[in-house]
């Protein structure tokens, strides 16, 4: 069953607000089974509204309105749906005894527009609204469904909750299991990890997805199953078909960072590390020192203030003579251009040079990334600790 | 010149993601003249981002994308825009030299699936992104433009800074001024509201809507002129007529609260306040006391546990006589249930009865709500403090 999801307000269109009904109405239509293939945002405008409800009736078998139920003159929707599946208002009368009773309840005065809330498609199941004035409705034409909510989140999620998704599961013969892991990847570019599992990423089901994040794309894949033994089961078939392709470009899991890896790796082997660094000022030191590992992996950590070579020779030796002198187990050196405020992507972005130092050996990178902007670090940072890791789980 | 932003990636359709460039873009167009009618979103599919784009070129004369310009299999973006605009997709000798610039400027390999960002559709006009890899174009297609921008933020911006926006600065004649104001009301509900402004909700510039919140209801005007001065003449033209029609419904402007507007009112009249509450447990105390005039304006502040009398003569005489005792220039006492968790809309919410004592006399209200839930509260403590507010304000 393909959904689509229509916000109805000017405010939502133009940002003031901002639209947590569709994202949450989202997330409840996969545990249904519902996909939802688009989501379609439009002003306080009838002739605009029944056009985004004609097109999605064309794409979709379900489609969900958000907003526009209110008494006031720019609520539309019930106007919308009526045009956009040709037929007319009817007043129910029982949905007006409705409304009355619940103004008698909080002993106010019901106003005249608030009869307007009373009118719903001819032909429309009505379903009370207990938590608000705006009474809602299901509208089916040609075989598809125009289901219309309250925009009040509150109001929308009770009525999904208790009417609109035992109905919807009911329609899709039951509940689904949706599971998803993220395998997190580093030092690499997208379009490389790309490369590796172009075949996986048009599995159906699972779904392989990558989402790029500075320094590091994710690998995210999703099953959908009657079982939650049954979605495992996807997942981890394909999740070692993902490992197989991209083998140590993985780091991490869920939403482990690559500090906190690298300061388990050393903490598992009794490690302690010292770090020299120029442009990194000292936050490769500090996000190794606020994992719970902290204090017992880090032995010295320094700022190098008249480095001028920036060799990845120069670097190694450093990290060499450091690692000697500290008695450390390992040690990283990062040698960077310290030239402020260049964007990463400027002509002349600097330039790093990066060692780490074991017993093994040492390894070496060299990039035509510098400077102190937050991409550059970011990125240097990244890769400095990847550098550390890998050298933690190799030796 | 109408538009409309098709949103493009499943992460933003599903949720996992936040869209903050569709609302930048929303922003940023309206001062450009171009009114944006509808946000659509949808996944990484090409069929369904075809479908939206041919669908929003039969109802906007300007398309922007955003996202789907990367180099992995699953940005369609420039494969969409090609199909719906009927073309074919052509290799650009000049995109792909300055792929291969950049990378060699990061001193990182480029991979073969980055040539597919050199591709664009035949006849657009390719511009050359500067802070990213992946370049952008324009097509025109039966007089309307189809304008595909990176989904990076950082990118998009700086691609609409510097390009699109100058280039639809001309199409549209111009700059234009865009201007709002806001009129807050409160204690009355939406549909009050809108009756006595209907006509003015139908004006087309300036625009009058109405914005719902707990308790209150804004008036938003939006006037869009060629000068700053016609736009706040066109705002000041309809805010006298809006004012016209509410009277002291309306409390304050702009962002300023109850207590705010109550608080200064207050304090303008050197007067203090003596406040006895039952079920608002304080709190309408603490937000007079949080503002800057806090410490001056009040006299006394009292919890009272043991009223059984919830009735309007009650907080009469209680508001009077503590009002007597403290020697304060003005009293509330708001009685109302107590009873824990009850939803506002519950068949039985409480009760609560609210008075204010001046030396002028007594004003009291009685309401069918109570109870200590946040939305209770809220709707109590709003309309307690816009009775302070008039009772200052005409004494």
């Amino acid at each position: 069953m393909k959904a689509e999801t229509i916000s109805i307000g000017t405010e939502l269109l133009l940002g003031q607000i901002t639209d947590t009904n569709a994202v949450w109405i989202a997330e409840r239509l996969s545990e249904v089974g519902v996909d939802l293939y688009f989501r379609t945002t439009v002003g306080d405008n009838v002739g605009r509204i029944v056009d985004a409800i004609q097109h999605a009736l064309t794409r979709a078998d379900v489609i969900i309105t958000t907003g526009g139920l209110g008494p006031t003159v720019d609520d539309m929707t019930r106007e919308a749906v009526a045009k956009a599946t040709a037929r007319d208002l009817v007043l129910d009368e029982n949905l007006l005894a409705q409304i009355r009773r619940m103004f008698e309840r909080w002993g106010r005065g019901m106003s005249e527009n608030n009869v307007r809330q009373a009118y719903i498609p001819r032909g429309a199941t009505p379903i009370e609204n207990p938590v608000g004035t705006a009474p809602v409705f299901i509208v089916e034409h040609q075989g598809k469904y125009v289901i219309a909510l309250p925009g009040v989140p509150r109001e929308m999620k009770y009525l999904m909750e208790t009417r609109i998704l035992p109905w919807l599961r009911e329609k899709t013969g039951g509940e689904w299991i949706i599971l998803s892991k993220t395998l997190r990847t580093c030092a690499v570019g997208e379009s490389q990890v790309d490369e590796k599992i172009t075949d996986l990423e048009a599995s159906s089901n699972p779904t392989v997805g990558l989402l790029a994040h500075p320094g590091q794309t994710d690998v995210r894949v999703t099953a959908k199953a009657r079982t939650r033994a049954e979605a495992e089961t996807l997942i981890k078939e394909m999740e070692a078909r993902v490992r197989e392709r991209l083998g140590d470009w993985i780091y991490g899991e869920g939403d482990e960072t690559v500090e906190e890896v690298t300061a388990r790796a050393l903490a598992a082997r009794n490690w302690r590390i010292a770090l020299a660094e120029t442009n990194t000022a000292g936050k490769i030191a500090e996000r190794l020192r606020a994992r719970p590992e902290g204090t017992r992996i880090i032995k010295s950590a320094m700022l190098l203030d008249n480095v001028t070579e920036l060799s990845e020779k120069n670097a190694g030796t450093i990290a060499e003579q450091f690692r000697n002198v500290t008695g450390a187990d390992i040690a990283v050196a990062v040698l960077g251009t310290t030239n402020s405020g260049q964007d990463m992507y400027a002509e002349d972005t600097g330039h790093c040079a990066m060692a780490v130092a074991t017993a093994s050996g040492t390894i070496t990178r060299a990039y035509s990334i510098g400077g102190i902007s937050d991409q550059a670090q970011t990125w240097i940072i990244t890769r400095a600790l990847d550098l550390v890791r890998r050298a933690t789980l190799k030796a």
